[in-house]
């Protein structure tokens, strides 16, 4: 097994290690081997390959720190794919896709002719509206607080759009039942990580139906929950990370979503940026206008196009790590939700 | 099908019609037929069978009203059993070993060898360290206020108890992680009500670990749950009411485990009263020296007796509908968490 020059690769920013207690009861992403380095921002061995220019440690964020040319990561951080996935596809499978369908297909487990709801339409969310599509699901609510995400929402699956609003929580949950012959739905997902979100999100979901916690709130911060009703309407709060995945089987298994055709995956890609404009890429995803920016590196030019996007990435021999594209993610910063949002916000000083 | 004079039977404070959208989906407990007028505290036609003595309307808690000699309950309420079981053993399948044996296998699903926490050792609390024992637990950490409850505790399969003091939330997380190899345990009941014991319970979850709250928060309470460590830690929190029974199922199956053997259910009855002593009944249960107590009522006496207590209750001919046996709930009055705690806290005045 593992990983030779010349493969092709998605990074894990979860990694395993198949043997430990968590691993041996099915949630890899939660490994014990893995969990404390990950959190620490270091490589396995407690320390980093990066330095800012005045040479102080900047750190790897899940031990990938991947918004660079090239990279050092653990072999058990890189997934092989087979080499008809396009790379930026493979970017994209990464963390959004296995982080929205995840949530559907291995925390949820939805079932045909379900209703769901999704607050949240970027990558994540919509990525969890297609999994709820591909799940049969037949009532798919999308929320957000920019219209622009309906005909997004839409063509990943959703149903009906509900724009959030001022109104918040009881408004929210009134149209749903609405939509719901007036229950609430079977499943809602969070794709935001907002406390005040979770809280409307939960009144939402119907008797018996569950809430899915797939964005990261902020840590030190508390959602309210009526834990009375919870128990009375037998409501299940469900965290998902990751998707609750198991990368080396759900990279290829979501790629094959793209490769099968059952939904072309690069609309997941609003617009496409150089490393240099990875702020400007930020910005704009914070403004909602995005549902995934990908960026594209310069040494990806050397390998010459593939098609519309550079898709040639592999593993380098020696001195050739190169990594191409990488999305820009769709969470909070500040929170830590996935990808290297550390190299924007800590970055070189 | 229904109810014949003489048939012996446990009232069920969740009735259902079998068709509804929540009965055809295994939660006959949320059955959208019964929901409104149980808790209005209502019969199913919107009527009262009880006044005070200056003519008020008296309520029936959950449709039952059943601390009172004579009632008149719903066909739908009645749960007939086999007449081998001992009418205190079906009192107590009325609510508390449903409530707790349920939460652990059906809501819960407790697997062989698990490590299980039970927050409150009263009679849904010792209800469910039988189930865990039963499912095959291995590790059965009991937590109470009250030391005396530790014997009880063992007997029902305890293996390990804790004393709830004012350390909290981050001393009883640690001791219950000193007990589990450092995670935190697989399953953790609240089986009391207190969002500020509900909170403590959460953080003794291991990583993918489950909360199962089948006590009663006060209605507009709410507990502060830190979101992020649920998603990063795939935690899942899941209401349970009435041990999400199917009543006509489980009672049978749950007084098989007094008929079989398997464990002696009458070990719940701390101490039997009479219904001229309820308060002080209801008392000694607030001060946690109960596991159950049991109401005798006077009319049993025209049976005689078949063993240490009453047990000959059957459905009365026309004018005869006694009920011989009940069990006081250990559940905060104010709250509504099964029996009829309505009666006392509402009742003549």
């Amino acid at each position: 097994g593992g990983v030779r020059v010349g493969d092709h690769v998605a990074l894990n920013w979860a990694p395993y290690c198949g043997r430990c207690f968590y691993c041996l009861r099915g949630k890899p992403s939660l490994c014990q081997e893995h969990t404390d380095t990950i959190w620490a921002g270091t490589m396995k061995d407690g320390t980093t390959r990066f330095k800012t220019p005045s040479g102080e440690t900047a750190y790897h964020f899940s031990g990938l720190g991947c918004f660079s040319e090239r990279v050092v990561v653990d072999e058990s951080s890189c997934v092989v794919l087979s080499k008809d996935i396009p790379l930026e596809i493979a970017a994209l499978v990464g963390c959004a896709v296995t982080t929205g369908v995840g949530s559907v297909f291995n925390t949820a487990k939805v079932e045909p002719c379900s209703s769901v709801v999704v607050f949240g339409c970027g990558g994540v969310g919509l990525s969890t509206i297609l999994g709820a599509k591909l799940a049969g699901a037949s009532t798919i609510i999308a929320v957000d607080i920019v219209d622009s995400k309906a005909p997004m929402a839409t063509s990943f699956g959703g149903t009906h759009f509900l724009k959030y609003g001022a109104e918040g929580e009881e408004e929210i949950a009134k149209q749903v039942q609405d939509l719901t012959e007036g229950r609430g739905a079977d499943y809602v997902f969070e794709a935001i990580g907002s406390t005040a979100v979770q809280e409307a999100a939960l009144a939402c979901a119907r008797p018996g139906g569950a809430l899915v916690l797939s964005g990261l709130a902020p840590v030190g911060t508390h959602a309210a929950v009526p834990t009375a009703l919870l128990t009375r309407q037998e409501k299940t709060i469900m965290g998902s990370y990751y998707g609750s995945c198991n990368a080396a089987r759900d990279f290829q298994r979501y790629s094959d979503i793209h490769i099968k055709k059952q939904f072309d995956l690069s609309q997941l890609i609003s617009k496409v940026y150089r490393l240099e404009e990875i702020n400007e890429a930020y910005q704009e995803m914070l403004e909602g206008k995005l549902a995934r920016g990908l960026l594209v590196f310069d040494e990806a030019a050397q390998f010459g196009p593939r098609g519309a996007l550079p898709r040639s990435s592999h593993v380098g021999d020696g001195d050739r790590g190169e990594e191409d594209v990488a999305a820009v993610e769709d969470v909070d910063v500040d929170n830590g939700g996935g990808g290297d949002p550390s190299s924007v916000a800590e970055g070189p000083s």
